[in-house]
């Protein structure tokens, strides 16, 4: 068995988190790369010797977060020839160039998609798969917290400072939010998109920025009659043969992708004029989710080429599964068919969620929306109904995907 | 000058694009990764000789479709240990595992992100990005042609055929749809798509479709009864154990992070429990998105580990942008306050967009959207409405997004 060592640099809740994903992926990544990920030490205030960890290491997660020491122990292991994977937006976007250079000079490979949009891909996308595309723009929601406050003022009509506290209670919101709401964190973010983006060397403190602090529910209720809705966007845009990047409220207009992204989301829209635009949504950074992106660069970093392993061995291709169903039927229009139509489902176990029903003279549509069910039992109580007499036509049937993740 | 020789298969929209994208972009892709791109030759059903190009070329392009030839130049090329990029959906999701295992004898790199999805970069995401994750569940609008279709059922209420001879006419459906109306191609997408996400030989003829040939506007009318939302949804995901794969009309949930996504885009969602979800959009393939999706390839397989470049020369870094604006006034509610409003806007060449006014008893509350104009120009009109009589607290201002890319 080979093994690749990890050296990690912090045990907070990020690398707690990346210490059990490690364990418990260690054997698929063994089955895809070749190689064992394990953990060779752990560096954290009070133990670990950071020269010991990194001779043990093939490569340093650093996890640690702040300019110092990161930026020392970033510097140190790239300089070695060790590659680093980094969740750690401080230090990149105030020290972004004099590290950059050192992976060059070191020849090691410096990963770093976990310091932006949580588990969203932007730096992946924008430093491979954009990599032939000249950017022209880029709008971020890259701050969770600031997205779930105004989310929660437009569903309820609620004030800044009420909808803080409850981004607090529930986790969203530190007890000091500042540099969230002011706008800081997702400069420091936009600072190191733009220099992906444009290959030009901006800094955290070039990038001005406004927070939310001092938007109001009136603000809020008069954008609802334009079509508006309030974001804190960070924006990244070429603008006659320079550049602009900045952070602040703003006022989207209905049919923009981020329009639509709300509560403590991150998301991204990448403009070009070769594929007009891409955006990548999701959860904002928690503990598991940085994690997941962390883990995702330590294995690019083990197999830089992609490859396709063989197949696992043969699994099941299950063709009976649950799913929720519209049905739709022309009936005529008398007593008692509702309830027949609902023995026959209730027989199988299919349990109604929602019903409609509209007259056409003699004859009435009623429509359904169904809880799921294993499609088998729905299409044999759907084939019952379709005999009853009192059917005018065909029964129609459209499968319906629910919201939520499960 | 170091040169790095393409070979060309296939010089139809997707070829023709792409010669031209990188023509176009070989002085940057030369500046970011020391080697210059170069075309070694380009086969045609009519012109060029595939060994000759062959042996000249250090990777290969295949755009030609189809199954055969492109199965064996892709085989061969990748036998002989040259890189392989392919937009060929056909030819992976029917003879995937053979070109798989070529790839991992070869040595060479297979990439193929431009074979589904379009500009949305879902095979890097799953493959690199969520290479950590136990991906449960994978949700795809991955047809631009049906997605079309269906939101210009769901906006205007006509028919299929009628929205079908619409999408003819616009150059989003091909003179005969069958395979993208009817499913199959969004099942060789999903076969694809779940291959690479469960590790699992999935191949075409395993996955079941279904088309939107018999959607109906009486279907869409209910379903917005219901708050839902009608797509062609590709499904990969695990099932007690097993895989479930399929194609089919869905009706989706408002919430969902599919149900918004309109026109002939596409849009993939990816579900595990690490990362609970991650959703991707962006148009579907056009020649040049297609392209562009074909040279991003290109370049992560002439330089496997990312590597940033030193910045270019200084640019300038622009601080006064052109933005549209939201003005909010608490005024005195008597004649002539709007015609001054509007009178210190004009001067400094402010266009207003809408206007709402609500009197509050003596008062008033006047708020207004703008056209894009400068900053400066904008904050020295409300610098100087700030100071009018009639003014009775401090005029607010939050930047507009506007939709459309320009």
């Amino acid at each position: 068995m080979t093994s690749f060592k990890v050296g990690l640099l912090g045990r907070g809740t990020v690398g707690g988190a990346f210490a059990e994903l490690l364990e418990e992926r260690a054997g698929a990544i063994e089955a895809s790369t070749g190689m064992r990920p394990e953990i060779a030490g752990v560096l954290t205030r009070s133990q670990g010797d950071f020269d010991e960890i990194l001779a043990s290491s093939d490569l340093i997660v650093e996890v640690m977060g702040g300019t110092e020491p990161a930026r020392e122990y970033i510097l140190r292991a790239l300089q070695s020839g060790k590659h680093v994977v980094t969740a750690n937006k401080q230090v990149l976007s105030q020290h972004g160039e004099e590290i950059y250079a050192a992976a060059r000079d070191g020849g090691a490979q410096l990963r770093f998609e976990a310091s932006v949009g949580g588990v969203v891909p932007v730096i992946r996308v924008i430093n491979e798969t954009l990599a032939a595309a000249h950017i022209h723009r880029v709008h971020g929601i890259v701050n969770g917290t600031t997205n779930f406050i105004l989310s929660e003022m437009t569903r309820t009509g609620e004030t800044y400072e009420s909808a803080l506290a409850q981004a607090q209670e529930l986790g969203y919101a530190e007890a000091d939010p500042s540099e969230d709401v002011n706008g800081k964190d997702a400069a420091a973010k936009m600072a190191i998109i733009a220099r992906l983006a444009f290959n030009a060397p901006i800094r955290l403190d070039q990038v001005p920025h406004q927070g939310i602090e001092n938007i109001t529910p009136d603000d809020i209720a008069h954008a609802k009659e334009f079509g508006l809705s309030l974001k804190l966007v960070g924006t990244a845009e070429r603008v006659n043969g320079g550049i602009s990047v900045r952070v602040y409220p703003a006022f989207l207009y209905g049919q923009h992708p981020l329009a639509s992204v709300d509560g403590a989301f991150n998301a991204v829209t990448i403009e070009s004029p070769a594929i007009t635009e891409v955006t990548l949504s999701g959860p904002g950074a928690g503990g598991s989710q940085t994690a997941s992106a962390v883990l995702g660069d330590v294995i690019s970093a083990m197999i830089p080429p992609p490859s396709l392993p063989a197949p696992a061995e043969e699994v099941e291709l299950v063709t009976d599964v649950e799913s929720a169903f519209y049905l739709h039927m022309e009936v005529a229009d008398r007593p008692g068919v509702l309830a027949q139509v609902a023995e026959l489902l209730g027989l199988q176990g299919v349990s109604v969620k929602s019903v409609v029903q509209h007259g056409l003279g003699d004859n009435a549509r009623l429509v359904m929306v169904m809880h799921p069910v294993l499609e088998s039992k729905f299409l044999a109580a759907v084939e019952l109904i379709g005999r009853l007499d009192f059917m005018r036509a065909e029964p129609r049937i459209i499968r319906v995907i629910e919201e939520f993740f499960d």
